[in-house]
């Protein structure tokens, strides 16, 4: 493959063919497409490799699972199992768990500084001086006639809780010296959900104040479930409204003018795009409201609602889905649109639904698509369907009595609008339905079209479709 | 509807137009579409219902949940969870499943006893007298233009171990006083590999004697790591070649020579159907060389190889696969076929495939269709690849170094052969496979035409696919 004229052609050492901001899901673009490209990788993150792998995701799972082994083992009373005695050592799990992501992130580090002469790394921050121009903070000016934007996001800082530390994010959290004795975590979304579940899985004493419901964008019946069924201390419709850092840890005033003294906030109030930091609109690229890169289905970054030659965005900094299968699909749309350019392919859009999340906490949440009241709010005729794990066998395994699947059927053509789950093995239990969804298939047929084996938990998603199916014939 | 001739019109109390011997799946036969034939319902179990709900899959795996929350927390210390103390009580356990298994139990024989008039309950053992007539132990005698087949299978007594207190079979194991200190399993199936993990979980020193490898019919390589991770004293290989029962327990001598005493025998070497009970070669139904009755795509019952007008049959007795999810669907294509006599549809053919299989044990397997050396066995021009839990994030939480996912391609047509899964939720994450084996899908494109939610475990199928798709693209 041959660019139309290579950096290498030209002079400079600042002169690229491709220039990628971010080593997250942007660092698994060049691949052997490109392998005559010059190409700079630019990461100014702590850790080289993106949230997922240092500070999102992958560590934040790794938690998950001892929280979860503890949380089992200790509420299996009523299942007959007692463990008087069980704990997860947080020091122990912190250590295991960096020693190998962190090995990870230096390896991946090094191979981009080293390993495939045509790829430079750059450490550093950097900033937009034109669209295709950009300057390090030590004052290096990089050009490229191609530019992936893929920078990411960080977490919101909020009003009356300054950064400092005991105000902290999920990435310091997940490296802290030791467990704290009590914990206050800000936040109703999965990155709030997911980290009080883990600090109270470890036996941190653990408050959640989440300013309406948590996962509120699911479902209403999954967020009042999830705020009923949580075992540490979650409240709704609260709010820090002051804080006052002492050394003996912080005073917050809430909403219900109570007060109380914490060791350590985590605020996971949302997450903001990284657009600001690249200082994007000296480049003049269009943003939305909250600061995202405006791209169109192409991943093609807009300027006054048209592409600029050149540039791509993808993940965090410019998606309405801040999950990083969304950022992976992404680079797959981006790094097939820049190499048509010498392929003399078609350019691909990003065409890919619905999306899925998944929330690993206690109960684990997971869905995609609408819920009965975004799809009626829109005018679709929909109904809603739900069956719970208790009318199961597995779920007389689990002894279950609050978690459930939830499907909004399009009463038309019998298409899954969405599907929301709440309970053990909730991410999982979804891909089924991913899947027809993502095929466009109709609920008619599909339990009945496959073998469900017996009594595993996807009896669940078998009996929601059968109600499904019974309620569009009911009509 | 209207019954050609119905028995309600004839004399006598032992006439009926329906018989449906057997309880389990055949009890779910009677519904709205036969409100107007007089049904006799015959079952002679202890416990009303069948295998699956009474000493099966139900029971069983509602043992194999606090098992499970044993083993998950004694064998976490690689992921920093120490349990101590984490125990399962046998008795407290025992008594929840059953006090709500046997209430199930009593209240589904109290309605089929007086619930609906049309509907008679027999609780005796019958024998086939013809093709559509049977005689009660009690010499009483019930005629039926339409007989229904259904009654099951049982344990295979093996011949140096003779039922006892002490030789068992899974359905005394479930309701045992107290858990033996000793407990000897023998077979390598999946009920063998169930109560092997049950008995291990909840404390009893538990050996497992194979004859040739556990779960052999799935395919070796799960074989061989099956027996490698289960943490019970499995033995390959090794079979009991005699036996002799003393007031300590059962001394057993293995055919390597070695000797052992143990407080119990769990007999799980097969199961075979319980036509010889009823004498069905009284009635001249033609048999399996297995004791099975033989039945078309219909499920209708051969004479001679043709058709016996009015009699059925479904489930272990006459089916293939011992596995309640077959055996319910069977009983849906007996139920529509029996009731196309009088809406006048066409007879429906039983063709839903694949048939999956799950065990759950530590590790738990899933699988459907058949192993690389089986579809190469018979001439088919097809691949396998595999993909490790290990090579995800999720595996990467497990600390998992053993589980896997397999997957036997159709060279040809990219078509899913076969698929087996050994790890931790195996039994869920096979459902997106068998959802497209049952839809006749390729491979191609099927991991990258939906999102897998990060970091889920589904994140292994997806995977296994994607290697399965290189592979095709590879010739």
């Amino acid at each position: 493959m041959e660019a139309s004229s290579t950096a290498s052609e030209t002079a400079g050492e600042n002169e690229f063919d491709l220039i990628i901001i971010g080593a997250g899901s942007g660092n698994t673009i060049p691949d052997e497409r490109f392998a005559d490209l010059k190409i700079a990788i630019i990461d100014d993150g702590e850790h080289f490799g993106g949230t997922c792998l240092n500070v999102g995701c992958i560590p934040t799972k790794m938690f998950v699972r001892p929280a979860e082994i503890v949380h089992g083992a200790r509420s299996a009373q009523h299942l007959g199992v007692t463990a008087p005695d069980v704990r997860a050592n947080w020091a122990a799990v912190r250590d295991r768990i960096f020693t190998r992501i962190d090995a990870i992130s230096n390896s991946g580090e090094e191979y981009r500084r080293s390993g495939e002469p045509n790829i430079q790394l750059v450490r550093e921050r950097v900033r937009f001086i034109s669209d295709h121009e950009l300057e390090t903070d030590s004052g290096r000016r990089l050009r490229a006639e191609r530019i992936i934007i893929a920078a990411g996001s960080r977490s919101v800082e909020l009003d009356p809780l300054p950064w400092s530390q005991r105000v902290i994010t999920n990435a310091e959290a997940l490296r802290l010296e030791q467990l704290p004795q009590h914990i206050t975590v800000i936040g109703g979304g999965a990155i709030g959900c997911e980290f009080a579940n883990i600090f109270h899985g470890f036996g941190a004493k653990t408050v959640q104040l989440v300013r309406s419901m948590p996962l509120k964008s699911v479902d209403s019946e999954v967020a009042a479930t999830f705020a009923q069924v949580a075992d540490w201390d979650l409240r709704t419709g609260t709010e820090v409204t002051a804080a006052h850092e002492t050394e003996a840890g912080v005073e917050l005033t809430l909403s219900d003018g109570s007060q109380m003294i914490t060791d350590l906030v985590l605020v996971a109030a949302g997450r903001i795009p990284n657009s600001d930091r690249l200082e994007a609109t000296a480049a003049g690229f269009d943003l939305h409201e909250d600061g995202r890169i405006v791209v169109d289905d192409y991943q093609r970054v807009l300027r006054g609602g048209e592409p600029v030659p050149g540039v791509w965005a993808l993940g965090d900094i410019s998606s309405s889905h801040q999950l990083k299968h969304v950022a992976n699909e992404e680079a797959r749309v981006v790094a097939h649109n820049v190499a048509a350019e010498f392929s003399g392919e078609q350019l691909r859009r990003n065409t890919l639904g619905p999306v899925p999340t998944a929330v690993f906490s206690n109960p684990e949440v997971a869905a995609f698509g609408e819920s009965l009241s975004q799809a009626q709010a829109r005018g679709a005729d929909a109904f809603a369907v739900r069956h719970d794990y208790g009318a199961t066998a597995w779920g007389w395994a689990l002894e279950d009595e609050t978690s459930f699947c939830k499907l909004v059927v399009d009463r038309e053509n019998g298409k899954l609008l969405g599907a929301q789950i709440i309970g053990p093995d909730a991410a999982i239990l979804l891909q089924p339905l991913i899947q027809a969804a993502s095929q466009g298939q109709s609920v008619r047929g599909l339990a009945r079209q496959q073998y469900w084996p017996h009594p595993a938990a996807t009896e669940i998603i078998e009996n929601t479709l059968l109600r499904a199916e019974a309620q569009l014939a009911a009509h």
